[in-house]
């Protein structure tokens, strides 16, 4: 007997008909002779509903109380959902995070899971019923609700799937899988059958937005094995795993990103230790900084460039204008109209002849390329946000449709 | 420094608008010095829209499963009610039946209090924190939510008002208080500034609905002052309590109940204990019997009439019918067209003036009585039900128009 853990999102929930459908699958795996363990987000609209009843009453609630209201939505949707199973003759019980025991960090509205109890979940898994969590919730250590935030329910799914070594962990959604680019570019994307955490942890965090960074995170640490899969058929999915089956002569997947913003601060004098204080002070105001680049400058100074999220672009001019006398720079040079295209495959910086057929395509569709960055198995360019589809397509159309 | 219970019904925090009303009447009991802890109910429509969610998808859902649904309504008023006390500036902190420890038995959806933990609360009082606990709601032994059924919302209030040993319990409705009569009936109809607990038991019992007859019994157990009031006006409500101050020359209100039916067992043999298995057999089936009358019948048999609830009257006509045999009646005679007049007060019985004046109200009026039954502190009349509100009239000008 296998122990399965499966996760819905909100859209997966979001009425009846879609939690009977829910219910479905899970008996499906239930009658074919598993443990089941089910996490569930809230439905479709129940959280912009909550936020919207928040915001009537308070601009600036604490993130305390907004994790008391939130923290109803799952708790309503494994309820309902526990029902329908009920409906077909199933044993079930659902359980909120305060339930379980899922132990979080008393960082309201974005918590780290700690720990997680097994005692009742498991004495439920004896009693071969089949149990439904609320993601995204837990409880601190004085018996506060917390919810952790933006990808909170896949987090809860894969910690679930890490604390019982779940057998396997499918991440329900609303696509069929990890796709090789966005599909609403390039309509001949090609769903993966297969990609490593890296390949996936890199396609995230450059704007594919199937799974969330931190689940594959703990995926990885903990060698969960994740598929990533639609509701709405019954088709295989994307499996992340460790080492994929076969070699790769190819890269995984082209994913972009629109939301940045370049920050150049001119004619640095040279000062020792000006790049840490200026990437200490951002970090301190909760600003990420994505790619870095130092170049000499005129006259002896040096130039700093990188990029922020859009949003964080102003907030950063302000705190390195507060600074400018101890930083010593001359002016900052800003661009809010960014976009970044990275490919990402295992191995792919040990095949120097992957960056080149990237930036060869790029060449060919007449696409500048601002800055550069590279890990492992990435590549990224910068360009002007209008040339970002643009250069997905010639980059998917080069690696995918020349084999 | 006084500690302060309000419970604010669904009626009150509705809507934003009313939420911000109630935080108003908080934050004044709560700047005039006093703790304040405070229990709300789910807001107007969430549990009826939340029981039409279930409908969707589970004509029968468990209990349990209800409990898990349905508690999330409280949660959601004592998060948004905390928003508004925040936004006046106002510290306070929101808890779930479970994060208290309201401990109660594991009947689902209708559990009753076992006891209530005092720790946590008493820890965010010291820290002069407006302490706001979602009514209705509990946790059993292990670990599941629970509900308390009717009237569990007062009930929550009262208990705490018991385990915090609170100065004064204010039950906040939408009316002004307890009043002499139906209003809608009578226009007037006067609010009555004190009224005892067992007055109240009897005016609840025979159909006023301002409080639920648990949390009266509750508080006169636990010797808890109730305040019952309107969240819509700032005037002094009805206070309920042990002995009213001044002597009572009147009677405290005139009720009326339209739910009633009457069943008649005619031509019983004179067989031993048959008053005992009639009324076992209903109680069996969870039919409550009201007034009971036996009378002698023709040739040696008897005749018991007894009243129930309307909506039970068909179930306990069968399971009679099914027992003819063992009860050895003749026939059964029914009439679900009946309704009960009350007067309350206490002492009334000792003063058998006060009968006299109810009867001649009625014989005034033209009314005719079908039964009569009394207790200490009430005389109840049945009657047909088309001449229940004429009854009323009649006798209220009786008692309160003519001193």
């Amino acid at each position: 007997m296998s122990l399965i853990v499966q996760k819905f999102g909100g859209s997966s929930v979001k009425d009846a008909r879609r939690i009977r459908n829910v219910a479905g699958i899970i008996a499906e795996t239930y009658l074919a002779g598993n443990d089941v363990l089910v996490v569930l987000s809230a439905q479709g609209d129940t959280t912009d509903d909550l936020i919207a009843k928040a915001a009537e009453i308070n601009d600036h609630p604490s993130k305390r109380e907004m994790d008391m209201l939130l923290s109803t939505g799952e708790q309503i949707s494994i309820a309902l959902c526990a029902m329908a199973l009920e409906s077909m003759g199933l044993s079930c019980v659902s359980l909120a995070g305060w339930q379980v025991g899922v132990r979080t960090s008393g960082v309201h509205s974005d918590a780290r899971i700690k720990k997680i109890e097994t005692e009742r979940i498991q004495a439920e898994l004896d009693q071969h019923r089949i149990v439904l969590v609320a993601g995204f919730q837990g409880v601190d250590r004085i018996g506060d609700v917390t919810t952790l935030g933006r990808g909170g329910s896949d987090t809860s799914a894969v910690a679930l799937a890490a604390a019982f070594n779940a057998d396997l962990c499918q991440i329900y959604t609303d696509v069929d899988g990890v796709f090789t680019t966005d599909p609403r570019i390039v309509s001949n994307a090609r769903k993966l059958d297969e990609i490593t955490y890296d390949e996936m942890l890199e396609l995230a965090s450059q704007g594919a937005q199937v799974l969330h960074n931190r689940s594959v995170e703990l995926a990885k640490k903990f060698h969960v094995n994740l598929e990533v899969l639609s509701s709405l058929n019954r088709k295989p999915g994307t499996k992340v795993k460790e080492v994929t089956k076969v070699e790769k002569t190819n890269i995984a997947g082209v994913a972009k990103d629109t939301s940045i913003a370049r920050i150049a601060l001119i004619g640095l004098q040279h000062n020792p230790g000006v790049a840490f204080q200026v990437f200490d002070l951002l970090s301190k105001s909760g600003i990420n900084v994505d790619v870095i680049l130092q170049s000499i400058g005129r006259q002896d100074t040096k130039d700093i460039t990188f990029t922020v999220h859009k949003k964080d672009m102003e907030e950063a001019e302000q705190i390195l204008n507060d600074h400018r006398e101890a930083l010593k720079f001359d002016h900052i040079e800003m661009d809010d109209k960014m976009g970044k295209v990275s490919i990402v495959g295992a191995g792919l910086m040990s095949n120097c002849g992957v960056a080149a057929k990237m930036f060869e395509a790029l060449y060919e569709a007449g696409i500048n390329i601002q800055m550069i960055n590279t890990s492992e198995i990435r590549v990224s360019v910068l360009l002007d946000e209008e040339d970002v589809n643009k250069a997905v397509k010639a980059i998917h159309a080069k690696f995918f449709d020349e084999i």
